[in-house]
């Protein structure tokens, strides 16, 4: 146990998983849950006593929508009504800061709580002048930066301006239409020295200007894309059949969702970006190339933000036989969700003060597709393998 | 590679899984099938180099039914009719010994290929001299006995003359009704130092006095009840809540299955065997007892040798909300099992001359129900747990 | 439209069903829900001019449990809250009447409202006058009586004390303990001229002697046991199998459910009865019988009031080849049988000034086991026939 | 019973469903099959005695593949091992004719066996000339065409060349590319007054030109697009859900097949066409408009022939509560279709001698998007009215 005070400042605050962070951390320190689906909660004490505690953290963060969060609980229906009603005032009190607009990249959200700065850098310099009145009014000891913003769609990676920090800040000075909102929020950031995780397909961080600029700056980042509902699943099974030598013939994925977030999915261009991310761990876990793997995304009005995933695995085993098994998952995307973010933001305050900085791949437990130190390595992505890596670190076992 | 030439004896050698391991390594011989479904086949060289080869297996042992193992494949119908026809000849040649017959222990089957003997010395004597003959014809370097006999009545563990050797002897001397078949070929085996493995979830070495015996006659053993189907999945995923902290508040488990096995268990003093060997596995991954974990098994025709198995897990996560998964695993008995049968036989041998005795808990990952060496100690049953000891053990890291 | 004022006299009141039919009527008298789940709600105005409206119905019955409704509908958690809000001074005001305690034939259920009557006829005389006093205090048109009371032992059908209403009465009269609680409701409903419908699987106004004694008394009657979830699904789908010429080879349905008529039905003498009545129907239906038909019911207490049925279906088309259809319903027994039991309700007020009395068959599509005019006659199982029979009944078309 | 020998001339006769009919019906008149699947087989003979008998069909037809039929049979793996031998010789026997190739309609199809000739009437010609030929050397007492070529792309319906006969036939005379494949053979199967059956999505005699040829010709004609998986289990359902007054507020089906037809449908032009007739089911069998009712179809290759349908579908019942079932239908495609396309052909035969031509209403029940004799009518969906409706034919009580 500490005292440190810990803030978590989201971009996206006021949806769904914002809204359930914020509303999670207010009802434990009411004791009004436990502390179910928070994976560090209780874990040996010696592991996570450097971890600042649940109940020390303060939320702030930006949205395109401007309601206050107890509004958005409404809209999100995530809450019970008895949860909601003993958070209510609390979420009344916390309306997110203005944010970026960009139709460019995330075509389907229309919100209008939006910087009037028209240039890059003036956006920047807005996100860090929020960060320091967030820090400054809350006597925070450190801040984390957590993106939870719908998916944008997907940035050119190969683009030569993301290739060297020069050439990125030339860009943005330039206010080059390539640069995303999401690489924007992460570069002012790190030029704030706090920490940040990306909890989004989005490509933000993740580009060798900003790793470079993290190392630079001594900030400890991750991503990304949550972890939470399919592809969970899918890393924690997959093993086993390589366990059982099962040859993985297809595997065809499909989701209904009917959030915000699925809304936003229904955009091809933000779709890309998502199936993106979904995509390669198998082939990485299983060791050879699944032919037949797809993965389909459906924004289906009716789940709300309810998540359905169904997958239909077909393997061959011994004398070349087929079987099937088949996978429906009725979850809750920000139930899924917003504990892994607290979590996230917990470890990489405490990276900061081990001194680990750049990319964290102790954090891959968290992620679908995981940040490695090394340009183009294959990040690990059986589940168990990367809880094992995270309890490691925890125990100063390995320094990433 | 290597020349050793492995006998393996099965009892129950007519059931399906015995004709499929008898198929499989007669297709591998021919070059007609690949090595799909074997866990070990594809490992680092050097962790299998000490491992007798597939192709050097030969196969006999004893069943209540007579008919070569043509016959016995044609009803199973695991075969495609390519396969068949490949091996039809090889099979046709194999012919099951005698075995024990027991109505007490088996209900439901009624094969009349019987040891004449009537007492139960004269039932091991005949089991050794058939192991005996089956190592001089063959000119075997290794036998190992798998038990895949159909499921018998749950043997009363707690009975006194299990406790110890001498009291188990004397019970063998007095005919006792409380030996099982399943212990009758187990002493046999041991008494012959030959390695033996317990597929079932029959209570046959798991006693303080087989155990004891083997430990003294230098014998290695394993068990019991081969993870297969829904078991496996079952270790595979329940670790995965537990690191996402998700709490299982049911899980219901319904099999259905339609082979000569399926009938064994729709008796019900068979049921509660195999019933319990699928119980407490939940229990011990998660680290609480779930309230509501129900393992149904039924016996349903239509479903043939395939055998499906349904689970619904009922999960709550963050803010105690309620999600629910389902699998459906449409899977086929014998072309799971075969496989792991015939490892642990290749593991088996490897252990008698590695010089470990005894209980061999580094072959966990095969059985649902693990023995221990320590009495009453919890097994490991997280899957991906189970694979690394046994890497472990491969690789000299480990003696267990 | 007409002024009729309804009276329904519910067995088994402060059930989960009994108190969702209250507080459906009471939220539609506020305008608060839609008729949606009310079958006959919206049909052609002129098939339906003659039935009581919702509106005008007013509830009152027995239940072993004195619990107001209000408080019987927090445990049984099935109003949202809002709802629960809007009509939970209503439901506080009504208490149910002392019930029938029997444990012979429901060993479950442990309530201790009841009657201190201990013979037969004092019983009797202790329903009809809590009808008398219900007609009286609320001026009622009418009263139906419905039998929602969790499913009792099956009772020995066959026994010849049910054959007539003279052997029937004596044994009434001599206290014999082969008469269930349910008959004794049944026969003083009709000793009161008052119609009758059986919601559950037990035996009531089902044999001979209360079939003569409702056709001699001018009653109508209905029954039995509600075809809420799997059933219903089953009978609407089974004809298409027959409509494709499909052979249904195979057919097991399992069911988990975790309210008060789960607990009751995991007695094994409770589940008797309620397996009962899901049996026939596919064989009637497809007309041939399936050999392979399994039905099972699962108290599982995560389930809540909710109920899962799954259903695996082994079908062969062309070429003697085989399919599979699984079907998953993830259904609230509340919901579905709280509208039927009000439409039968109505219906059978409108058949007694139809002045058609005795079985209802028109009633079929309400019911798993409809009871039939004929003796032994095969009834119709086929969803849409059903309906179709009732639509030409409403039309006049027939008299049933 | 009778004599007739009728001849089905199928478009597309290589494919997995024309090869089906073919060995089926072989299988049958050697009495190795029974006439399961077969949806007119066992009805009351006086129904079904004036139809071909279905050992006196014989076969011939086009496909771009011009492979021999038990090559076909090979590929498409539709037959067990002891079916296709048994039939193997009769299949290599039949050879498909030269079909209409046209890469505008078809894009994934690129048989090489085609029509030399390059105008449309030279087409329709040789088209005409192959079903005299198919006549006069089978010596058959009548023929129907029946198309079972693969989905082309949606043609333009509203075009106006489509709209009258003369247009029609203009546009033929000038080639028009606007005309498709199916068009060509449509309207050379009625010059010959030959009755046509189009089993697929294809636009073809669906269009006010070619209906008002079939009425002028004396031709039966009907249509369109087999109803086999998953939209016959849907017609099934939908009418239970209006029976039980739930409101359906969302319907996801996807769809995963792997054969050529699958392929062909991965192209997006040939979905357009298929995702259309699957659409308008549910509303018109409903009486609303379901908002949220999506089809996915996609080509997975593990499938193969057999074809799996996922549904998911979510209602509100009594106050307003969400319940979910969902369907998944494992079946074989070929196995559903071809006796489906049997029954067509005969019964379009048995129409022209009633002398009922145009369009054949009472057939409704084999298509997913039924003709209607009345321009923009709602056809009947729900199957069990669609069967009535053909059963009332058969018996002579109406004249569709």
């Amino acid at each position: 146990m500490n005292n440190r005070k810990l803030g978590i400042a989201i971009i996206g605050l006021g949806g769904a998983v914002g809204t359930t962070m914020v509303a999670g951390i207010e009802l434990l320190k009411r004791g009004l849950i436990e502390k179910t689906g928070l994976p560090l909660a209780e874990l040996d004490k010696n592991l996570i006593e450097d971890l600042a505690d649940y109940e020390n953290i303060v939320f702030g963060g930006w949205d395109l929508y401007g309601e206050n969060l107890a509004s958005a609980a409404e809209e999100h229906d995530v809450l019970t009504p008895k949860q909601f009603i003993a958070v209510e005032e609390e979420l009344r009190k916390i309306k997110p800061w203005r944010a970026v607009g960009n139709k460019e990249f995330l075509a389907n959200i229309k919100g209008e709580n939006q910087f009037s700065g028209n240039s890059h850098l003036s956006v920047v310099e807005a996100i860090g002048k929020d960060l320091q009145i967030f820090r400054a009014e809350n006597n925070l000891d450190e801040i984390v930066v957590i993106n939870l913003a719908s998916t944008e769609k997907l940035a050119d990676e190969g683009n030569e301006i993301f290739n060297s920090l020069v050439s990125f800040e030339q860009a943005l000075d330039e206010n080059s239409t390539e640069i995303s909102p999401a690489m924007l929020y992460a570069y002012a950031a790190i030029a704030e020295q706090i920490p940040y995780g990306n909890f989004t397909p989005s490509v933000s961080v993740d580009i060798p200007a900003l790793i470079k600029f993290a190392e630079m700056n001594k900030v400890p980042v991750a991503g990304k894309d949550g972890k939470t509902g399919q592809t969970m699943i899918k890393t924690a099974i997959a093993p086993a059949f390589r366990t059982r030598a099962l040859k993985v013939e297809g595997w065809y994925s499909t989701n209904i969702l009917g959030n915000r977030d699925g809304l936003a999915l229904s955009n091809k261009d933000s779709l890309a970006s998502k199936i993106k991310t979904k995509g390669s761990v198998l082939d990485d876990i299983l060791g050879y190339k699944v032919k037949d793997h797809i993965v389909d995304i459906r924004y289906y009005r009716p789940r709300g933000d309810n998540k359905e995933a169904w997958d239909n695995i077909d393997v061959t085993g011994f004398l070349g036989q087929p079987m099937q098994i088949k996978i429906n998952f009725l979850c809750k995307d920000s139930i899924l969700a917003a504990p892994l973010a607290i979590e996230i933001a917990r470890l990489l305050d405490l990276a900061k003060r081990r001194m680990t900085f750049g990319v964290q791949e102790q954090l891959s437990v968290f992620f679908k597709l995981p940040m490695t130190k090394t340009k183009d390595a294959i990040p690990e992505h059986a589940l168990h393998r990367q809880e094992q890596m995270l309890f490691q670190w925890l125990k100063n076992e390995i320094s990433v």
